[in-house]
């Protein structure tokens, strides 16, 4: 995997990375694909808002359909008909937030399937194998995600196995040309222990460097202090993942501090419950104040979903209708999609700290 | 509106409707737009399978958002973002179907509505007016479906009645170019009651004749009994819809009898639920015998969504995924456009007997 940074503007950057299903243009923010689809749209729908990269969850494809499965019939690209890239996460984070009976060892996780009961095992290898089964692009390395708070003692013990475990990740990882391996940093809220930890993944040599642990309910104060130390302390010519976030407000704040790559579930499952980012704010279309309002979703959007009244999404999410998610989730990944291309811009431009500056986001419903 | 019938093949005819919304070729199959939306699809996405002619459901658009309403916001093509033609229904079906406490009476229809127990009243007046206020293309006669079975006298009555709302929804139907008002013949599955409810729906006069009252559990056998003597009493020179109809086979069965419109909720509610309908039959892609099927759901299809394989399309119905009846519903209006499309040219090339015989759908799930 080649990554290539064009402009520098304060500690942002903008950049490209080659992967094997093509350029990515970074800042990045990659859509989730929990179960080899992003929530009601087709393929084609999430390649039109610009999306070159989307994420899917080892969690939920090892156990359904299962990664050998996925393999036998193509790998996911083909399986979900994505041409774009994928990034799997390791499936970690979501064995020790949605199965049940999860036990952690030195050895890995074993536990209990959500779906059916069944008991699974993940260890290092295994999740590396996993995400080659299933063909992604960019593999994640298998670590513990701490929750908040946690004491500096808890923090350590889970960031040292998290740190053995990618060394065995690393070793298990078959490298390809155009696929990437990608470490992850742990640390909770801590300086020095985020500093360890980056400093054991970059003597293992990743193809680039994940912040996990963090939008865990810190807070976005908390994690903005965080950002400030973590990220400087991952190599500046490798690209920077932070994990599971965010707002766009946290995306804007993150760029200006060095982050390179995002993912998060919020424009889609805001999206399936009615509520819509438009500049300047956030609209709840189940509220009855959209009941007769005739004018469009977004006024200057290029995003075929953006010319449907407010009116009628507020019907459709009334009467339930299938359409409502559809079209949010569309026009929630598109609105995302064009902030990274804005700030993209700004970088390139020399404007990144102005473009944060006149950002106003305002997490307010209307 | 137009009607220019094109050409007959034994009772069966190809033609050409031309109303306000643009021109609709018959035979045709409107897909269901119950709450202004086809559910979960796009309007585009309708139009691409050739579908020129929607189905609004008055019962529930008058209940949710409301007829002022829509009217308020331009209209249910506006509204909906559809802009081809609409049909609806008056409303009467429904509300003997879906409501709570419904009260027939010579004036009309009370009824409780199923969504909040709000007291409501339909009345042919009130049922044009609110299909005026829609917008619809089409607008429909208020009538009483007489339930399966029923008594003669039953039959009868019921009959005579929505006979009598008939005229009065003639005279309050506002006539206008490209718009029309259908009558509706009922009187069960009785040849003399079929006969006596014609001569009083032609002496009024509508823009075209539905056939109701059928696919209600009589089976198809005796649905087709019915219309071999019921389609012929309908003027030959207006559209002839029948009502609420029905799987592939029934189309072809009623396009043979002379019937040139249809409306169902099958492709639409069985994609919802993992059925598909192919060539040769109907695939229940929920089965565990496509868990690992790479085959594409139809081989020969030109519809965007025939590419997805079936093991994939399986696995979306087991994740709960919403793609899976969006990619279904598709589908299947597809198929049935195409299957309207190949009668209309088996008609003009003077085949359509040889079409039906040669059209061997079997209900059987794969």
């Amino acid at each position: 995997m080649d990554f290539h940074i064009e402009a520098r503007d304060g500690a942002a950057r903008a950049g490209e990375l080659r992967l094997a299903h093509g350029v990515v243009q970074t800042p990045v923010f990659m859509p989730v694909g929990t179960s080899g689809t992003v929530k009601g749209m087709l393929p084609d729908q999430v390649a039109a808002t610009g999306a070159r990269i989307l994420l899917g969850n080892t969690y939920h494809l090892m156990l359904r359909p299962g990664a050998e499965r996925v393999a036998a019939l193509g790998g996911l690209h083909n399986f979900m008909r994505w041409s774009g890239n994928i990034l799997t996460d390791s499936g970690g984070f979501q064995v020790m937030s949605l199965a049940d009976r999860c036990k952690i060892t030195e050895e890995g996780v074993t536990f209990k399937s959500h779906i059916d009961g069944s008991a699974h095992r993940l260890t290092p290898e295994r999740a590396m194998e996993i995400q080659y089964l299933l063909g992604s692009d960019i593999s994640m390395v298998l670590d513990e995600c701490t929750s908040y708070p946690v004491t500096q003692t808890q923090a350590a013990d889970s960031m040292r196995r998290s740190m053995r475990w990618a060394v065995r990740c690393r070793e298990a990882f078959i490298s390809r040309e155009g696929y990437a391996a990608f470490g992850i940093q742990q640390g909770s809220m801590f300086e020095a222990l985020r500093r360890e930890s980056s400093e054991a993944l970059t003597s293992i040599g990743f193809e680039g460097y994940a912040i996990g642990g963090l939008a865990v309910g810190e807070g976005q104060g908390e994690m903005l202090r965080v950002l400030d130390f973590a990220v400087d302390m991952l190599p500046a010519d490798r690209p920077r993942y932070l994990m599971g976030v965010g707002t766009p407000s946290d995306l804007v704040q993150a760029v200006l501090r060095g982050v390179d790559m995002f993912d998060c579930v919020i424009p889609t499952r805001s999206g399936r419950f009615g509520r819509a980012f438009v500049p300047g704010g956030e609209l709840n279309l189940r509220n009855a104040c959209h009941a007769e309002d005739n004018r469009p979703l977004q006024e200057d959007s290029d995003c075929p979903t953006s010319h449907y009244s407010r009116a009628y999404l507020h019907h459709l999410f009334k009467a339930g209708e299938m359409l409502g998610p559809i079209l949010l989730s569309w026009h929630n990944l598109h609105y995302y999609q064009s902030l990274m291309r804005a700030m993209r811009r700004a970088i390139l431009e020399g404007r990144m700290a102005a473009f944060a500056e006149g950002f106003r986001f305002h997490d307010k419903s209307r």
